[in-house]
């Protein structure tokens, strides 16, 4: 390893938040020391990743800001990702929520970084496994995952953490077995947010409903109401977090699967190294109005051009 | 082209709904003849690609019902296909939603299919891509993806589709600043669905709002109030629909963009293959428990061994 990427790494390992921004930009940008750092981290098993994941609008900003607190108190050392482009904790809010955040934005035990979620075609994932790594090694308790969405790439998302937090709003009552087949895999919790509304009751009884159904006579998925913006219900949800990360200590084989698909999604981002988006694109403009242009024969040669 | 290729794809040209099934069964799988039927393709112009999506309980699927209603009165044929795992169209639905659909299974004009939206790691897009090809080949006038989401995938599907519709409920109406971000890039058209809920009126203004902020003065996307069961609004988002598809003939920059997009994932997947997910998954097995794990290192050798 290089010497200054050693002591880049090092000061990380010693929780420096700058260092850590550093190896954060490192990572994501593939500047030089890119691999070095990698290949330097080692496989911190005490850092927990918990992905709180839900369609826009069901509150997980207000939820991960509720659980920020939470462990505060109990001098936990959390990091925030934000994946969610409309996240207030990413870039992309409006005034109001970043001023909100700026409570954490100075406190010492909390590190928060938004994340891009559309840079360069076909590198999010693994973007996002690589500097989830290297937060890991900077000596959290914590590292929550903010990612929006409830279709594939949420379930990809799921790979990457160790505890899997669905967030819905009572609104999805009626709805909820439309949702069943996608999210009933990825959930490790429910979290049934804007408790206080009309339809909470029966989207609880609707989730705890399928849970009971998918359990087949194992541990039933938890299902937690919740009033984020009041802190109601936040100690049960953490609670049950950890109580899940528990019992997940000795489970070799769902563990082997998540690094299976962290692999996967690693050897996709180096495969794709060397392709050229630029000349991909300006060779396109010149065959596209062709009269005979056919999309997969086109591919065939600029592959072949390697 | 081997004669057997040859002949199915002269059969998939004149409408044999047998045939087309067949060729994407072949693309699907990747079985004999998959890259001849592939290069066989021309690139028709004819069939547009409408993207319906939206988060789940969006009533995504009785649009979709509503409008091959309306647009089978004009004579239209239509493919649908479900990339929604929730889709009534799909496998995975409700025994009375299957049964609702069944009218249409039988229609001369009309082919649906539904699409894994998980199979093989990393080849999801690749294959809608292709899929999709196919089926504009087949002599349709419009074909249908139904996709749920709106994270990334969602994005990613919007690349195949001329025109790409998202759906929301009223209950959003209050969070509609937190979807900016993601969603008003990607849509050709809002639906209002179940605009006869109390929150509708909300909803649609502050999308209103949103559409002219970004249209600074050139056309703004169309907002459109709709009752999907009861086909209320559905002659006015088809109408809608057409109406932008006659505009954006003459948009050679977007349509280098989508097919950029495109090449990306073919590209991507052509990439993928030979990467063997047993062998990796058993050499990681062997490896993981190890003191010195490292997963970056095991990647490293892994395609080192290639």
């Amino acid at each position: 390893m290089p010497g200054n990427i050693k002591q880049l790494h090092e000061q990380i390992k010693a929780g420096n938040f700058l260092a850590l921004a550093r190896g954060i930009t490192i990572v994501e940008n593939e500047l030089n020391g890119y691999e070095s750092l990698l290949l330097g981290l080692h496989e911190s098993r005490h850092a927990k990743v918990i992905g709180i994941t839900g369609p826009p609008g069901a509150g997980k900003s207000t939820l991960v800001n509720a659980l920020l607190r939470h462990w505060l108190k109990e001098n936990k050392k959390i990091a925030v990702l934000a994946v969610d482009p409309s996240s207030p904790f990413n870039y992309g809010a409006l005034l109001g929520d970043r001023i909100r955040m700026s409570d954490f934005y100075t406190n010492p035990n909390i590190f928060i970084r938004s994340l891009a979620t559309r840079g360069a075609l076909g590198g999010l994932n693994a973007k996002i496994i690589e500097i989830t790594d290297v937060v890991k090694d900077a000596g959290f308790d914590i590292v929550l995952v903010e990612t929006v969405g409830v279709g594939q790439s949420e379930v990809e998302i799921a790979g990457l953490a160790d505890c899997t937090v669905v967030t819905l709003v009572p609104e999805a009552g009626d709805e909820v077995q439309t949702i069943k087949a996608g999210i009933m895999e990825i959930a490790n919790i429910f979290v049934v947010n804007k408790a206080e509304r009309p339809d909470a009751e029966g989207l609880y009884r609707n989730l705890r409903i399928l849970a009971h159904e998918k359990a087949n006579g194992a541990d039933e998925t938890p299902v937690i109401k919740t009033i984020a913006t009041q802190d109601d219900g936040v100690a049960e949800l953490a609670n049950a977090i950890i109580k899940f990360l528990d019992g997940q200590k000795d489970m070799p084989e769902k563990r082997l699967h998540l690094m299976t698909d962290k692999c996967w999604h690693l050897i996709q981002a180096h495969k794709m190294k060397g392709i050229d988006a630029k000349r991909l694109r300006k060779e396109l403009a010149n065959a596209i109005n062709k009269e005979s242009f056919n999309l997969y024969a086109f591919v065939q040669g600029f592959l072949n051009q390697q």
